[in-house]
């Protein structure tokens, strides 16, 4: 069963796009990997309303993404946090790959407005592909594809 | 300056998004990287309709991502196929990093529907962050981040 004649109705891409796949949840998954936790502070930061910042963080609370947590200021009511969960935080490479793309193709004629590095030794970090035999970074054509397990016919 | 306090107005990640962060643009690459090139199979592999996709196509073209190719079979008009330029290509190992965290987190329980393996030794492959020195795969703790040359305080 060659590619175009599966379904794409279980794809995991698809999946994936249907949980982050907006432009304003990816935006707020940016910042909470760089330390934003606090609604007010998205909102100041993304510039997004009220409402479409709550609705995103309600969404990817949801799917388990961030985990909301409770915390109290002295005099103030009880509040909420943002903070990503393991599954939220693998989606580190993604984010990586698309900052790595963007900094290529569309950073300002001086660089990005941010870099990210090694902690260790202070080289820039790269996303890359590779391959469970620790092959790698490997290129498209080194690449193939078969069907899954859950392969269907295009209906 | 913390990112907080850094603006958000020439960001990379939301650059690249608004030239690739729309779920049926990402789902067209998906495609291109799997082979598809003609209008017809788009179409008829996504389920998008034709105004869509026209559109999806035109602006993933104006972006440098995809180029179109006349070609013409015997006895019909001129038409355009869609390939991958090297811009698109690029986008290869986010796409990969995207199509594995779902198949962690969102593929039927037998599995995902097309796997993707390293031609030489038949390993699947994955999407890592190394640094350019050759350090990784690395997790989230191990990285930091700094201003960048195009860092500029939130207005």
């Amino acid at each position: 069963m060659s590619w175009l004649e599966t379904s794409t109705d279980n794809c995991t891409v698809h999946r994936t796009l249907d949980l982050v796949g907006e432009k304003w949840s990816l935006l707020l998954l940016r910042d909470a990997m760089n330390g934003v936790r606090r609604f007010d502070d998205f909102r100041r930061h993304i510039g997004l309303s009220e409402a479409v910042l709550a609705d995103r963080l309600r969404k990817l609370v949801a799917a388990g993404i961030l985990e909301s947590v409770a915390y109290r200021e002295p005099g103030s009511r009880t509040r909420y946090e943002y903070r990503l969960t393991r599954k939220g935080w693998d989606l580190w490479p993604a984010m990586i790959a698309l900052k790595q793309w963007g900094d290529r193709y569309t950073a300002d004629p001086e660089g990005p407005p941010l870099e990210v590095h090694h902690a260790d030794c202070g080289e820039p970090l790269r996303a890359a592909v590779v391959c469970e035999a620790g092959h790698g970074p490997l290129i498209p054509p080194e690449a193939r594809t078969r069907p899954g397990p859950s392969a269907r016919p295009l209906g």
